[in-house]
C-alpha cells in the first residue's frame, strides 16, 4: 500500500514516545516495560493504517500487542488511532525491514499475524515475501513451541506459495479458508482498511498454522 | 455421481475378464502380470466415467493405469472406451469400497489420483472422505517413499479439510494450485468428465504432495 506523503506525521511520531519506537533492537527482552502489565504480546507485521491492530486491541483487553510497519505515513495513521483511543495495550515499531529474531527473543512474543502482506510476485522476489523460509525462521526464533501465525491475504498467487512454504517448513495446519467472507469464520474476523474495500472483489485466503519445535 | 442404471453393464463386465477384475485381493503383489510390461503403475481412485484414465494412458504409453470404482454402470462407461481403444495400459477394478492396502503391497503402485471424490460435506462423514488420514495411511502402505498424490476438487470444504488433513499426516507439498483452469499448469491437464462440466462455475483446486516416510 502506497499512501501519500503525511506533512505531520514526522512531527506527531517525535511526540509520541509513548507508543511508538523506531530503534527496536533496544527493547529485546525488555518489550514488557512498554506495557503496563505483561499479558501475552501479539505482533502484526505490516499493521498498515491500523485497523485490525486497533480493534484487535479494543476487543481483547487482556492481550498487548505490537505493530510493525516500514512506512513512516501510514503508521502515522495507526499512532493516531492508538493516541486518540488511549490504546495503552498497543505498542508500535517504525522500522524499515529487518527479521523479528534482530528486536525480539525467543518466547517474548506469544503470535504473529500476517495481513495482505506484499506479495512480490516475481520470482526473483520469492526472498522478500512474509512467508519464506527466512521469514518464517525468524518468526520461530522469538515464538514459543506451538505458537500460532495467522494469515490472511487476497492474493491467490502468494497464498499457493505460501501454502506450499509452510507446510515445508514443517509447520502444522489448524485451519484453511478459501474464502473467509463466505464462512462462519467471518464472525470472528477483524478486517483491516484493505480487506474491507477488497473482500467484494474476490475471495480472502486465511491459514492459522503452528510452529513446530 | 450417480448416473442410470445401464442393463449392458452386467455382461459387459463379464464379457471382459482380460481389463477388468471384481477380487482385486487376488492380484496382490501380482499386479504387474496384468501388464504386458513392468511399467510403473499409477493408480486413480474413483475413475468414474473414465475420460481421465484413458487420455492418462494413451498419453503415457509408457505408465500402466489402474482405476477403481464402485459403481457398476459408470465403470462399465470407462471399460468399454478401454476396450474400444485397445488400451493394453489400463486395468479397472470394480470394487464397492475397502482400503487399497488390501489388495496392493507396498511399492507396488508408484503414485495416486483423487479426482473429484464425493465431498461428504457432513461432520459425522468425516471417516468417508478419501483424504481423511485412515485412507492416507492406505495410500502410504502401498506407495514407495517419496511418492506422489494428485488430488482435484472442485469442493472448496473438501479442498481446506485435505489441505490440513494431508499437511498433518506429514505429507509435504509439491504444488498447490487455487484455480487451475486460470493458470500455466492448465496446459498440462486431463480433464475428468465432472470437470470438463464444472470448470466453468468456479475454482478447480489441486494439489500434488509427497508421502515422506
Amino acid at each position: 500500500m502506497r499512501v501519500r506523503n503525511k506533512p505531520w506525521a514526522n512531527q506527531f511520531i517525535l511526540d509520541h514516545p509513548e507508543s511508538i519506537v523506531d530503534d527496536p533492537e533496544k527493547y529485546i527482552g525488555k518489550w514488557e516495560s512498554r506495557f503496563p502489565n505483561d499479558a501475552p504480546i501479539y505482533v502484526e507485521i505490516g499493521c498498515g493504517k491500523g485497523k485490525f491492530i486497533t480493534e484487535m486491541a479494543e476487543k481483547n483487553p487482556n492481550i498487548n500487542f505490537i505493530g510493525i510497519e516500514i512506512q513512516k505515513s501510514v503508521i502515522a495513521m495507526t499512532l493516531k488511532k492508538v493516541v486518540n483511543d488511549h490504546l495503552s495495550n498497543v505498542q508500535l515499531i517504525h522500522t524499515d525491514g529487518g527479521l523479528v529474531n534482530t528486536f525480539f527473543k525467543k518466547g517474548e512474543i506469544a503470535k504473529i499475524f500476517l495481513n495482505f502482506s506484499d506479495p512480490w510476485p516475481k520470482k526473483r522476489h520469492t526472498k522478500r515475501r512474509l512467508t519464506s523460509p527466512h521469514f518464517l525462521q525468524s518468526y520461530q526464533d522469538v515464538l514459543p513451541d506451538r505458537a500460532e501465525l495467522e494469515f490472511k491475504t487476497d492474493n491467490r498467487g502468494l497464498f499457493e506459495y505460501s501454502l506450499v512454504s509452510l507446510n515445508n517448513f514443517g509447520m502444522k495446519f489448524e485451519t484453511v479458508n478459501l474464502n473467509l467472507h463466505d464462512s462462519d469464520a467471518v464472525k470472528d474476523n477483524v478486517e483491516t482498511e484493505y480487506e474491507e474495500k477488497f473482500k467484494e472483489k474476490g475471495p480472502i485466503y486465511k491459514i492459522v498454522a503452528q510452529f513446530v519445535d
